[in-house]
């Protein structure tokens, strides 16, 4: 009899609240530091940035946080997400492993980002706020803070790296179908923007300039706030809806894992599917939490942990984090998403304490399990998920090698239909790794502003 | 309490057997026709273009036919698929409804075409075929069969019409993710392809040139097999998997449809989901069956039944059904997949025997209700299957005059992530409605072939 797959979850098992992973981690992050005086920065410092329920949530320490009910309600649009059993995929690779997999590409915009942009535009509505701006880079946060302000009424403006809106214009059109409006970064729309194009014509943008125009754009209209999709504890912990429930659903089949696996750019679906782990490991249990990250952005395993800003221009607050210095410009990489230089403050005091470890994968190892896991699992992985399955298939590898079996666990971030242009490039060879040289890291490293030792 | 959306179904409740429609018909469909003799077809006349078991299948009259172990363990790789209320798509309508809808896009390449297509490829590699050929016009079957092909281990080479190639380079890049070839057609591959090309040099394509490719390219090569995506009796079987587990999930809330919708260009979904309701209507049961036809398109509701080719270039067997003329050339509509002269034989002897109903709409109607979905479902919808939405409005809008609670059911074909060029052009108000006069359709109908009156 042909064997089922998928694990489901009835919607009345959606969790209720989130998992706030500070109430019990040993050691809570240092507190992000006004960039100004350097001292720990204070709610009111946020209030022209973040709406005050979301300040407060960043900083609370409640271990559990209950989900609105306009949230749960726009959840369930596609939530419970399926876990499924990647059978085809554990028959190519013939090692002694059960694979499973949290399907996160199953929400409208197609990955796991919806789960915190409901929430995010959920609260700034109900805080009064009318409008939010926020930046984009290779385009899934962008698409689903659209998806999510059209179902509450809220207007917005996403700043697009020029890069990616030129090379993916569906991703704009597709926040243009849910109403959003999104303009290429740099922009003539901020002041920020026409600076960046008077002095450098025809730049591709980055990450950085496009959250300066952002950050810009809240503080200069009214009603606005801007809105980031990873790195802050409050964007994490509305993605621990992940890990919950594969938590059910693997306790449903009577399975516990011994791999938890995310990639990990920003560090949100990583939390999202480990932090309930790292709750159950930090009260004794056997379980072992990896996160994946590429080769040509090392944070988590080459770069130091010292306080940093979260972006190029160093507007933001100085964060406690493994970071390859905020001017770090990672080589062009087909995962967009995880082409950023720090990593979550709660994610990066984990690695501290060895709670977690972390994997540095190559660009070509990774499209390599991408199109394997796609012809043999039928689904096409988005580039940043690709990290997670080939750090299964080393998992895998190793258990054959140890002749000891093993469950594997692993979030399914996103599609990647609207990454093909990588896929051909691979296929047509034209994709190489990349070599960072260790003296880069240290130039870069030198370039972070002074800042109290950690 | 937020209320749940998707109704499951357990991965053992997957049917295990086809339902086989005519075997419960009041009239079955009169038989194809050999385009030379005129004379009723013979299993042998197809041997060079089907394997001998999809043949037999075309020909069965058997009520129940088992699904292959293999084709059942690929198609548990998103199936059972769910069955979803639309709620907000209700409160937005505010009519006396419930809708629900099978969403059938969640399938690797985002269709129901997949059902069919694992289903070929399984029955063409068991009769020992080594490689396909194919024809298709937006991409969704092409693709279907390119995952199902590298699922059996067969070689796959597609005809993609020239207009979409170029418009939808991404469907390419999908087909050749799993392993397929794809080119534009006309090719230099063919003699009908070089023949095309060089009296119209530039053409766009058709999807009757990209047949007579496909058709050419089984037949000059070894081991090789012609494959279709819908209007055959044995590929609308393969798609009422749909509608078997729909009933399962309606009946498992105590609910059964007062309407049951699915789009139609050549038949395929619109049989997946009605056919086993057109069983139930048979056999006594109140439920009513709508076929929603683009109306720049209308086969059911403005073309005569009779005898005609079912491709551009003549090659095919007559088949009786409604149609608007082989040579009739649709306008261009962002709904590709309902571009077809024609309607399967099995759906055109419904319509004659009034056990279904059809209803044609503008596009502009159909977006306008695409739009509204993406809204407030969150998921974009193909623009193939906004047609299916727009006649759900229109009975939500009927139900409200006539004061009368009803439930609907339809199939949500795919999703529109490829499509999104056209959404963008009708939001910014370049797409119109097409008026098609009357004597167009009879000036294409004058060129059908002479045969027999039915």
């Amino acid at each position: 009899m042909a064997e089922a797959r998928s694990i489901p979850l009835a919607a009345s098992e959606l969790p209720t609240s989130w998992y706030n992973l500070q109430a019990d981690m040993p050691h809570r992050p240092p507190p992000p530091l006004h960039p100004g005086t350097q001292q720990p920065l204070q709610a009111d410092d946020l209030a022209r940035i973040f709406p005050m329920n979301l300040i407060e949530q960043e900083m609370s320490t409640e271990r559990w946080i209950g989900i609105p009910e306009p949230v749960l309600d726009k959840l369930l649009l596609c939530r419970p997400t399926p876990l499924r059993r990647a059978l085809d995929f554990e028959r190519a690779l013939d090692c002694p492993v059960k694979i499973f997999y949290k399907d996160e590409s199953v929400s409208p915009p197609g990955s796991h980002k919806f789960n915190t942009a409901v929430a995010q535009a959920y609260y700034n509505h109900a805080f009064g706020i009318k409008r939010l701006a926020t930046e984009t880079g290779a385009g899934q946060w962008g698409c689903s803070l659209a998806a999510a302000c059209n179902f509450f009424g809220l207007e917005l403006k996403v700043y697009m790296v020029r890069t990616s809106f030129e090379q993916k214009p569906f991703r704009k059109l597709m926040m243009q179908t849910w109403g959003a409006k999104c303009v290429s970064s740099p922009s003539q729309d901020t002041q920020a923007g026409r600076d960046i194009n008077a002095r450098l014509p025809g730049t591709p943008g980055s990450l950085g300039i496009a959250i300066s125009e952002a950050v810009e754009d809240a503080l200069t209209h009214e009603h606005t706030r801007y809105a980031l999709g990873s790195v802050l504890n409050h964007v994490l912990l509305h993605q621990t809806v992940i890990g919950l429930e594969a938590q059910k659903q693997l306790a449903s089949v009577g399975l516990y894992p011994d791999v938890v696996i995310g990639c990990a750019g920003g560090g949100s679906n990583f939390a999202g599917i480990s932090f309930p782990y790292v709750r159950d490991r930090i009260h004794g249990k056997t379980v072992r939490i990896l996160a994946a990250e590429p080769a040509a952005c090392p944070t988590l395993t080459r770069g130091p942990y010292r306080y940093d800003f979260g972006d190029l221009s160093g507007l933001t607050p100085l964060l406690a984090m493994h970071t390859l210095g905020h001017q770090f410009m990672p080589p062009s990489l087909h995962a967009g998403g995880l082409r950023y230089h720090g990593m979550a403050p709660l994610v990066s005091q984990l690695k501290r304490d060895n709670l977690i470890e972390a994997e540095a994968i190559p660009q070509l190892e990774c499209y390599a399990a991408g199109i394997l896991w796609a012809r043999t699992e039928g689904f096409i992985p988005a580039p940043e998920t690709t990290h997670a399955l080939a750090a299964a298939i080393r998992e895998a590898k190793r258990a054959k090698a140890e002749g000891r079996e093993r469950t594997i666990l692993l979030c399914y971030s996103g599609h990647g239909l609207f990454d093909l242009a990588g896929y051909d490039a691979y296929l047509s060879g034209q994709l190489t790794n990349h070599e960072l040289p260790q003296d880069e890291i240290a130039a870069a490293i030198a370039k972070c502003p002074p800042a109290p030792a950690l």
